[in-house]
């Protein structure tokens, strides 16, 4: 049976996809819109459930993996249709889209849920606001192994297109939790496991700290840093060493190398 | 003497301020654009050369910061003009402007003009793609004290407002020298500084690697990583531990994580 192809704008289905750009429906329907070869791959690899999987061959690269992915979805047993290429483009949020789109559920664990290696490590971002900030520390997370990230009051969800895109698919390997932070505060003190604070406001540089227990590393927002709640209840305030002005570290960068000492010490 | 107040977008004076968002137009003026308070602050502290203020009160946050620059602008020796509300947003490139603007003389350290500290710390970087990781890049340069930011093949320009934006300024703070390749690893073999490209093809892990002497990191391009010259004429190649997926790692977190560990290990 030919497939359809859909080649209105007007199309319910496509309006529907467009609403999916909006945090507030993404929230409401319970579904996000996931954009590219290698995203699609990695998500479904990891187990994420598509419900409408949107192509458009214009734009595939035609290399091995575009052409065996196409396949794979065509004998899914999740509905393909395919987009004129206007349609993909008005779809799409990318400036060179290469042809795959797909609806697909959101999915969130909670803490109770959570499953720990013997020596956890996890990482809790505040209020984390540049989507690009978040893909990144997913990535970084997902090379530094940490069992679960865990987002307290996030202005930035986990399924913002540009998170999607700047973590290159990751977002659907690493444990992610939304909690507030009293949650997660009790949740890390009942699994014994301690919090390091990241914060210019002490004087131990993180070198000093011993991450070789079960550790959260915690880090603040982009503009304010850590809430008092961290900084008063964390088990242990931490900093990087700053040669420059105060306020020179990206989160990224800061939350790479703090990370990375975890991993040295743990070697 | 009352100030002028631009007021029209075909002012010929805003054309060629706008023309300044292209890399050719700055590359062949000399000249590139400044916005931001803080950004002007930092800039004129660390000497750059201004020769052209524009300034809008109504986008002023009229803080402390923002009254004392507008005064020490007035008194300066640099021109003055103010521009009508819809002009300076024809020519600011933020969402959010704060009413200052500086067109100003771009800069450039030499190889042969560097001044380097006893045991210098050098930061390479390869052919850099996005404007947001250079920007990165150059916060944790100068958090990490970095003597000089070597910069081979760029494809983004230090100038680019995008680069000046994320790095808060920093730009203006971190010596940096534009040198292909080759003219790179002469000036470190005749400094007797060791190179040590970051590449997924070596055994030997950062941690492995003594930086205690005069070190240059030496990093490659989002996309491609390293060229063959730097893995073939470095001294020492090293990698990251990778938990996750072998791409996970964005360059600007990478950076971070070796050039704290160069940190500690000079404590």
């Amino acid at each position: 049976m030919p497939l359809t192809t859909i080649d209105s704008l007007q199309n319910p289905r496509i309006k529907r996809v467009k609403g999916l750009s909006q945090k507030r429906n993404r929230d409401k329907e319970g579904q996000f819109l996931l954009e590219g070869e290698r995203e699609l791959e990695r998500g479904l690899a990891a187990g994420l459930e598509a419900t409408q999987i949107m192509l458009c061959q214009e734009f595939f690269k035609h290399g091995e993996v575009s052409e065996a992915l196409h396949q794979q979805l065509l004998q899914s047993s999740t509905p393909v249709v395919y987009l004129a290429k206007q349609v993909f483009e008005h779809c799409s949020y990318r400036e060179h889209p290469d042809g795959f789109l797909a609806v697909c559920n959101t999915f969130q664990k909670t803490l109770d849920t959570l499953e720990l290696s013997s020596t956890p490590l996890l990482l809790v971002l505040e209020s984390l606001e540049k989507p690009g900030n978040l893909g990144t520390i997913l990535r970084t997370a997902d090379a530094a192994g940490v069992d679960a990230l865990i987002l307290n009051d996030p202005v930035t969800d986990l399924f913002n297109p540009n998170v999607i895109r700047t973590s290159a698919g990751v977002v659907f390997k690493v444990p992610t939790v939304v909690a507030t932070a009293p949650e997660t505060l009790d949740y890390l003190n009942s699994s014994n496991i301690h919090s390091y604070a990241t914060t210019p406001a002490t004087d131990c540089l993180h070198y000093d700290a011993s991450f070789t227990g079960p550790s959260a590393i915690v880090m603040g927002s982009e503009k304010d840093g850590l809430t008092d709640f961290w900084i008063q209840n964390c088990t242990q305030k931490i900093r990087l060493p700053m040669h420059g002005q105060a306020d020179s570290l990206n989160v990224g960068a800061a939350t790479a190398a703090v990370l990375y000492e975890v991993i040295r010490q743990r070697r």
